[in-house]
């Protein structure tokens, strides 16, 4: 791989991503000995979600079937892609443990950070994200989304949650963002206040009370984390419980690097056609085989950096045994760079195939059933 | 009088003010032919009221009977005092003449920029400001008081007012909140913001619709309305009216000054018993009288800078034959330092009898009548 400028930010990630950096870097910890129930996730098996911090109270939740809040947010913009799917599995999985899922849809931070309109995020965030939540197995029941800008039907509810985010401001210096952020503007400021709020006000009294929350996020996400545990901290009306977080890789984006909404050509979005999906994956997943058939049969290929295996490994081929055998066979060569391709199309396919058709039975009823409560 | 280097900014006031100076800085206009129902009010007859930025559109709402808002705020410390009564005396002026009243508490902005607790800001925004606005004859009707923190009881405006602090960032810069605020930390930006918001969020479509809006202020708070002027222009979602705007003297302190809240021996507050407003005025007034009595028979006094005066020119003697034949007696010395300061103490004591009397009936309910819409 190349050797890019390492830099990452919650605004961008550029370059290729050094975990282990990291890791030291922001204090978490890999993820170790989780209970069974974790292990049979795919996704935590295979630690694709492998490190965390604090994650040990909401296993005590877990383990006491306690009340937990698994908290979540989405930034409405471009395409829902596969990439989308790694959190989409968290919320579903949790969900079924028990927690409440509160999702946050960022339609402020778009506004002041990205120059969108209102209007515009309500119908990405309800036709490219919700509808494929809920097509994904996501269900209504202990489940709420909001919009930033529209936190409850409850007034309560909505004077705590702003009150909050204001609150949050007192906590926090110019340097601290800047620390954290690089450049910040007023508008970036703001959305960060609005985002500490989003991850600690299931926390209030007016909301669940005093539950552990568990956010899980993607690395470049962690500064987030850290400024909004720093103000709780500093916090004098109300006594935060920390949060708990996990960390997981990105899915591949199809040339490499973390996979985009905005570049089609990185992703596979789930609206993507059979035909699309196959030319996607043959002409643009970065490929860990030989340069001739003759060099990969005699040298093998290389899974690791294979964007198509890992795919599979990430979401497709659940089968250990089977997914041991492709990596074997791809490593020895006897499993070529074509045959690999095309045995991820047709698991991406029946995949995409039967969740489209889940999708397009969705109404507006569906969608509702989530919001505003 | 001594000159203290001039300065001036919305957190405080330093030195002497030179108003010439701040009207040509901060681009406002002389007040100049009012409509006879303004000159009929003493505090604008006697320019105690002087200048105004935009009033035209107010004028003219008032003369076709159209609705329009007075907007203004209240920064819940201290003890309530004269010098507060200038903002109140203009609410009711407003109200009579068929505005509606808005009055935001600044419990927000106290809690970021001066770490004041929210219960105690509600404990004083009620008991030293509302009861007080209510015994002075501000009427319920049509008049809406909100705390920043708990802007209403109906979802759709709570979420429309943070909604709008919150897009406001969106269309600021830091170098504009330094320009005018001097040093800046992220409480007191979330303050100007929420600030910002009070000013224009009557004009939504959730509370009055495209109303003017006329905020009375103090010179040293225009920094904050030409902030939020800057930032509604670049507004894209919604077409603000501009701010209507007028601008008042401070009532001097007792020595000279801004009269302040937190310095007893500066004001007189709505509480005082007869006996310390006599020991008061007799101690602590500044005098513009001679040195001696006979050199006061001599060369008489100088109203103009003689706190008792400015205090009957302001409030208390709305006679303006009467007035005049003060401000003549004491500058031909025909009228004593002492004369003067009993006179202004009497209508003093008899104007807070009063009002004393009239405040220790409001109950609870008076109070809540006001709250919550």
């Amino acid at each position: 791989m190349t050797n890019k400028k390492f830099e990452v930010n919650p605004w961008e990630v550029k370059g290729d991503i050094d975990y282990g950096k990291l890791i030291k870097e922001f204090g978490i910890e890999p993820l170790k000995e989780l209970p069974e129930i974790f292990e049979n996730n795919v996704l935590f098996r295979r630690k694709t979600i492998f490190a965390h911090r604090d994650i040990g109270r909401v296993l005590m939740a877990i383990k006491n079937k306690k009340k937990f809040v698994m908290m979540t947010g989405l930034m409405p913009s471009g395409n829902f892609h596969l990439g989308h799917m790694l959190v989409v599995q968290q919320m579903i999985f949790y969900q079924k443990l028990g927690a409440k899922i509160y999702i946050a849809v960022a339609d402020l931070e778009a506004y002041n950070a990205r120059g969108s309109t209102l209007k515009e995020m309500r119908k990405i965030a309800i036709e490219q994200y919700i509808k494929n939540y809920i097509a994904l197995g996501l269900s209504s029941k202990n489940c709420e989304i909001y919009f930033q800008s529209d936190r409850s039907k409850d007034s309560v509810k909505a004077n705590a949650y702003y009150r909050l985010a204001s609150n949050f401001s007192r906590y926090s210096t110019f340097n601290e963002f800047k620390a954290v952020y690089g450049d910040i503007s007023p508008g970036k400021m703001n959305a960060s206040l609005l985002q500490a709020a989003d991850m600690f006000h299931a926390q209030l009294p007016e909301f669940e009370g005093s539950v552990p929350i568990i956010v899980p996020v993607g690395t470049d996400q962690d500064p987030h984390l850290r400024l909004a545990r720093g103000m709780s901290k500093k916090f004098k009306e109300h006594k935060f419980i920390q949060l708990s977080s996990t960390y997981h890789l990105f899915l591949p984006g199809l040339g490499g690097g973390k996979m985009s909404s905005s570049d089609p050509n990185s992703h596979i979005a789930m609206t993507d056609s059979e035909k699309e999906v196959a030319n996607k994956i043959n002409k643009y997943a970065f490929s860990g085989g030989r340069a001739t058939l003759e060099e990969h049969k005699k040298k093998g290929g290389n899974p690791d950096i294979d964007v198509s295996f890992q795919y599979l490994k990430m979401f497709f081929e659940e089968n250990d045994n089977k997914l041991k055998q492709i990596e074997e066979d791809y490593r020895n060569g006897n499993l070529t760079t074509g045959e690999l391709k095309k045995y991820t199309i047709d698991k991406i396919n029946v995949f995409l195939k039967k969740h489209q058709e889940k999708r397009a039975k969705i109404t507006k009823n569906d969608v509702e059933n989530f919001l505003y409560k």
